[in-house]
């Protein structure tokens, strides 16, 4: 019997963090063959290029795709999105999968849902059924009405994407195969490499080893002309505190352009002895660094659930991660200064928390193969009321 | 007080029918523009260029966009759609419309919905929450989760759509505007115009004084590869009953040029000297038609929406309908020559089956255009639960 | 060495045929590896689907690219332009050619051009120099310009080419591959198929013993509106005359559908108990069609460049060949019925012409090839003046 | 009698100071309509926004365009076009210009061509017929076979498009309108505004009462690899002469990210306590600024054109305007620090040199709208050869 193929299409770097164990899972699976295809800002330089870690660590490309539409504004973003169904139609027809894997819930992942699913090709969604309360909430639900199989993260999730309609023996709470990668690094004792050394990034290298902050915080796409003033609460906190501090550029998406002046101007402006920033870190490192962190600030979805297997306090900003599942890790607050200052020194002083598997136990990545392997394959599908 | 600019776009023949009394009512509303975007295959030739209708019923249109990908295949529809983003997307920051308004589920309809949700552009959906059984059922809940009001034409399709997680508050059963214009000719004592002078087609001229058939029958997007076949046990059944009978092409759709070419080669192949075959006709006209027709067979929504209204007759073959609501005026039957013939002659034998207001009573254009000027502009939403 | 990688993009059943002999070269080529891309109305079932002739042909396709715009008229040409250069960047930028090749001077071929000399790939090709005095004109010398080597069909395109500021030493006059097919049939004795059966078609079919005529008529982008009364003075001169006469439809262009529409509403009122209509024949078939014709009636540049070739008489009407070099076996006449139906009563009494190596003595494809293998890589070039 | 529909199409920044003029012309022409349209880099951020500039002029725009492609690579100037040409067309289509004119030779501006062309529209190029020897020059001539209608530069440039096979009726020598410009400043006696404070920037304020140099480089095309490379030389050039300088950022091109990435590099690891750097600058004010400087170093255009008129000093770097026509103002060195600094030395030293009038004498906008109003509308033509 020939191998299924298994398209998975990764449009950014945290997407690729996110589901790395399930690309090795399904290349490492008799029955499956891989294919993966590489778009939008996972391409580019000014966002981390993913590629080049993908590349590094092994795996082989099927396709590149470049449909970032520059504008950084909402236009562009719709405009991302229908380059990338037009091109990944093209993709899809040439390299015939006879399944499609979509991660979350970036505006652009609606292209390789719409492809996929217009040419009743098997849709396969990682990541469904959860809630924020923003933009991402209508791309995420659409898709899981566009998609026939649901590998959820929580089991909160999981009941969502049935209530959706859905069909209760295609939802599969696997949890997330982010937390696959926590696992493997949760007992590390210490640092196991030089950040400065192994990633460059500009401004001050302070001493990391009586502790340090971790700061990535993204626009939020409903918010994004405020994307300015929101990150200079956080800056203005940071300087303050004056702590070791490191520092991640934000990805892209409507708005990254308000949060990067931001920063730009507040670093022209004021000197800030005690913070490193760094464009990216391969997902492994990027764990370890939280892991022997103090704490995480900002609006990441890793603060939710990474951290929340890691047991690493995290101060939560803003609307970004409102009404997901929390372990017991995180402290929310506003885009206030004050807010965040005060909550950081509470966070560091009562240390770590006690590990929650709320988003999985580590085991995501070879059971989304499994099954990827084992389903029925169809795209046919009713909703269920 | 400026006006709201209320964009409507239109991509099809049936689809300006369906909402033509919503546009008139935007246009005559004294606190609302209307937009008018012609898109997709409302602008060709070959599929009744509904764009001459809208032009000759006054309408002005406000941008016009070419965006069907040919090859009549999967890979077509999905790639019309990436184009019709890309498009949209700059149509819309040209004309800044205050809400946007896209109607049904057919799979084109996705690219209004995705420009404008992504664009923080408030979203309104006509026909929403209704079920059938096919991809458009995957494209018509998609559209659910990316809109921000629901003007549905039924209880049933109401509840569904609350179902969906959408707010309550913005849920509206205004009844499908399809039916205003039934509601206009229900009356009607004779047919007001001469079909084969009026509007020209192809084929014989039969007598309709003694009562007649009219046939439309669309192919099915997910039994695109069957779509000859199907068409032909239906050419079959005409053929053999030798009434008089007129005949609608099929719209644009995956499988579309199986069904015509079905028509074609069996019009090779018979004589048929009691058919005759239109490309298109208005929507009022094609209205008085089936108000004087012993029967309407096929799998139009017409016959399951407008027909129950009028107590017209339906014989309703194959998939296409599936789990729709129904008035007592249809009948169900397979792909096969045998049922549909049967089903015609009872249908025929039993004559008008009484009025039915499953979907609305003749005021949707109106209640529609009222909503629209008075509800708060906003396109930010989350799940109910 | 690794083997030269040649891209050649084929977006057309006429293109095809012309440069078959090119692709058989290249892919026999040690030097050379093949990778061939199909693409537009190539791939479109209403244009004859050359790629299933490619397929049966034994070659492998290792991109295809849906890209034709529906439409038919100007907007849509230039819109099919677009996509096509989207995506074959996309195509070019994943199969990384060393050199790609574009063939003659089709409105969509441009693509081809612009994806390849934008991204510094060497590009070649075939079929530049000629004059024909209208839309392709324009195509054909940007082309030129945009095209790093040229592979002429004459010595007058050769000279031409070079006037356009091109340096003398990158132009070749290999003459046109088409010719080639023409060499290996020019002496076969007897119409080696039986075109009803091996093509199908429809209509009557004439005995072809006796003689016969052979129509192939494509609408001029620039006179697209006319298109209709253009084919009409074609059609009434055929019906008149009344021989055997087998009719090829047009390829797509803008236009077409005047050109099609005008066939269609003539056979519906019309008895042509002479005609039989094909769709489309494989290159070297309809050579040998042709070889055995009493005479060619159109506009096809089949007629200038085989036929000359051949020695079949050709009635060439209107401005599509206008300067096109010629042999001794044409005459032109206008878009008038009675001109035409007198040009082919004097062709077909005066019979075969000698041969004439004007465009070649078919050997085309394989010098193409040697070249490709030998020509240093370079994309960098400035005018001679 | 109607005005005739003038569709401008504006790309970047740079392009936009060019024509200036030119709009104003057609605006004022009582038989000229001006339609603008804004695309590409000129409503981006990081290019300088032309957009706004546009707007604070008091110029109407009927419609705007994002069609950059992320990527800052070949592939992604080939998409940017490809999405170019598609949108364009919808906006002609909408539009329905008597005439479109593109302007110069940037990659992008053969989006306008092709869309124009191919829709049958008069198109209108300003600037061709040129020589630079890099990939500009394929996209130039190219634009020539496509164009209509030559409104050039210089009699050089005139007689090169004529020997392109160009209607010599159909070329006007009106000098390049940048220079109408240069014209209104060439008189002014001191800088009428302080640069800091109307356009902020960022590093040091050099006081500029002594004298100050001007840096403009841009990447080229052909060399992208090398454009970080390129930059340094200039950038160690001018960091020991440490002079007042006046930077500017490059504009939007394959290989920006090499210029802009070593300038910001530079700037981390040197001091630069003589050095501002502007993002952009109103056409007029940047004239001034450069009628007031020493001397400009570089390979913008302006050097070439604007400064010989004015008779400003010019190191011209590398190959950008190879072949160019030049006054006596400028003087040509190659990518190395030491020549850069000898050269900027000596010119500082000689001075002012005498105003040339080779690329015009100040009245090309009038001229041009001129023509627009009274040539004969055509789009067919033949090469003359």
């Amino acid at each position: 019997m020939p191998k299924r193929k298994i398209a998975v299409v990764i449009t950014a770097r945290p997407s690729y963090s996110r589901v790395k164990t399930v690309l090795s899972a399904i290349q490492e699976h008799p029955d499956l063959e891989l294919l993966l295809v590489v778009a939008a800002s996972a391409l580019l330089d000014r966002y981390g290029s993913a590629v080049n870690y993908i590349e590094k660590d092994g795996f082989v490309i099927a396709a590149k795709v470049f449909n970032v539409l520059e504008g950084e504004n909402l236009t562009a973003a719709a405009k991302t999105t229908g380059i990338g169904i037009l091109e990944l139609s093209t993709v899809f027809d040439n390299l015939k999968p006879d399944i499609v894997v979509t991660v979350a819930d970036r505006f652009e992942t609606m292209a390789t849902a719409i492809a996929a699913s217009y040419m009743n090709i098997p849709l396969a969604h990682i990541q469904g059924g959860e809630v924020t309360g923003n933009i991402d909430e209508k791309v995420r639900h659409a898709i899981t009405k566009l998609s026939d199989y649901h590998f959820v993260a929580s089991e909160s999730a999981k009941e969502r994407v049935i209530k959706l309609g859905e069909d209760p023996t295609m939802v599969f709470n696997t949890g997330c195969p982010s937390i696959d990668l926590a696992e493997e690094i949760i007992k590390s004792k210490i640092l196991p490499f030089d950040p400065y050394e192994k990633y460059g990034g500009v401004g001050a290298k302070p001493d990391l080893s009586q502790g340090y902050l971790v700061v990535m915080q993204h626009p939020v796409t409903t918010e994004y002309k405020d994307s300015r003033k929101h990150i200079e609460a956080t800056l203005e906190a940071i300087y303050k505190l004056d702590k070791p501090t490191l520092w991640f550029w934000p990805n892209v998406d409507a708005g990254a352009d308000g949060t990067s002046t931001g920063i730009r101007a507040f670093r022209e402006q004021h000197q800030l002895p005690n913070v490193h920033f760094f464009k990216n870190m391969e997902g492994k490192d990027f764990l370890e660094l939280l892991q022997h962190s103090d704490c995480l600030i900002g609006n990441s979805s890793v603060g939710i659930r990474e951290c929340a297997f890691l047991g690493v306090p995290v101060i939560n900003i803003g609307s970004r991660q409102n009404r997901r599942d929390r372990g017991g890790n995180s402290v929310d607050v506003d885009y206030l200064q004050e807010q965040i200052e005060v909550a950081i020194i509470d966070s560091v002083q009562k240390g770590k928390t006690i590990s929650s598997s709320i988003y999985g136990d580590g085991k995501a990545g070879l059971q989304i193969a499994v099954k990827l392997a084992e389903l029925p394959l169809q795209f046919h599908k009713t909703i269920m009321y």
